[in-house]
């Protein structure tokens, strides 16, 4: 297989070294802004090639991860999609998906997001197994073609990572909610003992809760400003429910702190819980209307719902009109619940 | 020495255990409400002796740490200083300061509070090294007998920890930005989430950003209501913080995110510098009136401006009119700002 890689940085750098150690019959091409840095690249073993510009590096290739910060992605992605083959995947790494995937209306492109290692950036910090057990969304949409879903599906089990389908405005909102708003409230805490003029030694229970505060200027600026309007509504959330808890402590309500308490870790057990769901992993068959869309309907479906697909494949029926889908999922429960749900988008399922 | 230790949980336990590893010629008595856990700590090595009383436990000690919960303290403490003998200092370990302190005046007591695990309770977990290299909250006020801090300060020391001074009341506000604070906001954040209903996976970072949420509901509920006012001012501010934050977010106002993102990052940096200071331990040794309050008043002085006294040592002129302090300070910046802020108080140092 020919993957071509656009930014050779920490991610673009770990996908090519995790393609090159776990995908097999892999040749990585890669491009990027800085000659320096992408000859660095080749040397640590990341690209097998080094390409001029992304026409160059996506000649013949079957699939491409886009690389850029957040800003920067629109164009990349649009260039990528002006010179890729008609039967390549394009993809992104961008932690922000609804405007970016809502730009593009071509079969070929699957918005992506890994949940992996922010805090350093460069391709000398790429590592084979930064993605291995990581969440990877994948944001298909009606547009998309199955089988390159299917293929990039499979590209990112082979780098070791999970992936979850998700729509992109909800992908938007919920790392809005755990991931950004986190950012935002490590800088408020800082900003609030700062205040307080040079305070005495203050302990590692701060340090543990800012450790992202401040974090790399130019990426998180980038971020907030290409999900303003998720952050700003998670914010205004929090302060709602901040002013309910002031609003106690000043009655001086122990019953509903205690309440509020409980409830805080009733709910981190349960979202927790989600992380650690494992088990026998069960095939299921789906036969379904050979039509565009029809996968990333089934798989957001079951991404919504929690279900993680551990690999799935496609057959088209030899008449094209229908075909079979085959999705493999860890659990019991899991496996059960993947049933009704797919007998509720209307498929039968065979297992 | 006999120390009595009320209340041999986590905390009480390990002051027992750190006392017995490392200061030499101890005895440790403990009382607490329930006799089966009073017995456990002995069978652990944490207390030699068990106490059917309070009385008992202070007969003939020169320290005694009240160990109960922030709500069970006012009790404990006044049950103590009514069994204490004259010469030995009181003191306890909750971590909210101002109404307890505020309800003492007594120059045996000393309110403390060790910066110390909190996530596992109970003597079973107890360690002779919980405290080393913990920062230790004193806050001796006026009242405080100058020969009891010092006896206090030592042990401290002497429990692998150190000790800083610092006013009931900036305690309480400190500690409501650096730790309540970061519990309501983990708190809030959790809610946030568990309002998107059930999430696909979310990733390591969600999990360490509410690691402290839901913590122990009753000795969270305590110290919620023990420094409630404090902590909703904190609240507040939080709240003006965000909401300016969303303004930006709204306005699409990259440069103000990119200076604020900017100045988390450098206030961080600074707070934590504070915890790192080290270098060569200066001896100073200074000349002050032998009256009540002048240790707590130069400590006081010194903890303000973080900084930390890594010893100290009183003697009493053969007069009894004056005496001279001497204290350790390490590192030369440290110790050059002592002198001056000594200064600052009229007092002359010899060094």
């Amino acid at each position: 297989m020919k993957l071509a890689i656009l930014g050779v940085g920490l991610i673009g750098g770990s996908i090519g070294l995790a393609a090159k150690e776990h995908l097999g019959d892999v040749t990585v091409t890669g491009f990027g802004r800085s000659p320096e840095r992408l000859e660095r690249a080749r040397e640590l073993g990341a690209v097998d090639r080094v390409a001029g510009s992304p026409q160059e590096a996506l000649e013949g290739a079957q699939a491409c991860f886009c690389c850029a910060p957040v800003g920067g992605l629109p164009d990349q992605v649009a260039a990528a999609l002006a010179a890729a083959p008609a039967d390549c995947v394009i993809t992104d790494v961008g932690s922000v998906k609804e405007r970016l995937v809502g730009a593009v209306n071509d079969a070929r492109f699957v918005g992506g997001h890994p949940i992996a290692g922010a805090e350093t950036a460069g391709v000398e910090h790429a590592r084979a197994d930064l993605f291995q057990g990581a969440v990877w969304y994948l944001t298909p949409t009606s547009a998309s073609s199955g089988l390159l879903y299917e293929r990039l599906h499979r590209l990112i089990v082979g780098l070791g990572a999970g992936p979850v389908a998700i729509e992109p405005g909800a992908h938007d909102r919920l790392l809005a909610a755990v991931s950004h708003l986190p950012h935002v409230l490590a800088n408020v805490l800082v900003a609030q003992v700062a205040a307080e003029g040079d305070p005495p030694r203050i302990g590692p229970s701060f340090r543990d809760a800012t450790r992202v505060a401040g974090a790399n200027r130019s990426v998180w600026t980038d971020i907030y400003m290409a999900n303003r309007l998720a952050i700003a509504d998670e914010i205004d959330a929090a302060v709602d429910r901040l002013r309910a808890v002031a609003g106690d402590l000043r009655a001086g309500d122990g019953d509903a702190l205690a309440a509020w308490q409980d409830a805080a870790g009733a709910d981190r057990k349960r979202l927790l819980a989600a992380e650690s769901r494992v088990g026998r992993v069960h095939e299921l068959r789906l036969t379904v209307p050979n039509r565009p869309g029809i996968v990333a309907e089934v798989a957001l479906e079951l991404g919504k719902a929690g279900v993680n697909i551990v690999d799935l494949a496609l057959a088209p029926a030899p008449d094209m009109r229908s075909g079979a889908i085959t999705l493999w999922i860890a659990g019991d429960e899991q496996a059960q619940q993947a049933r009704s749900l797919i007998a509720g988008l209307g498929f039968a399922v065979a297992s």
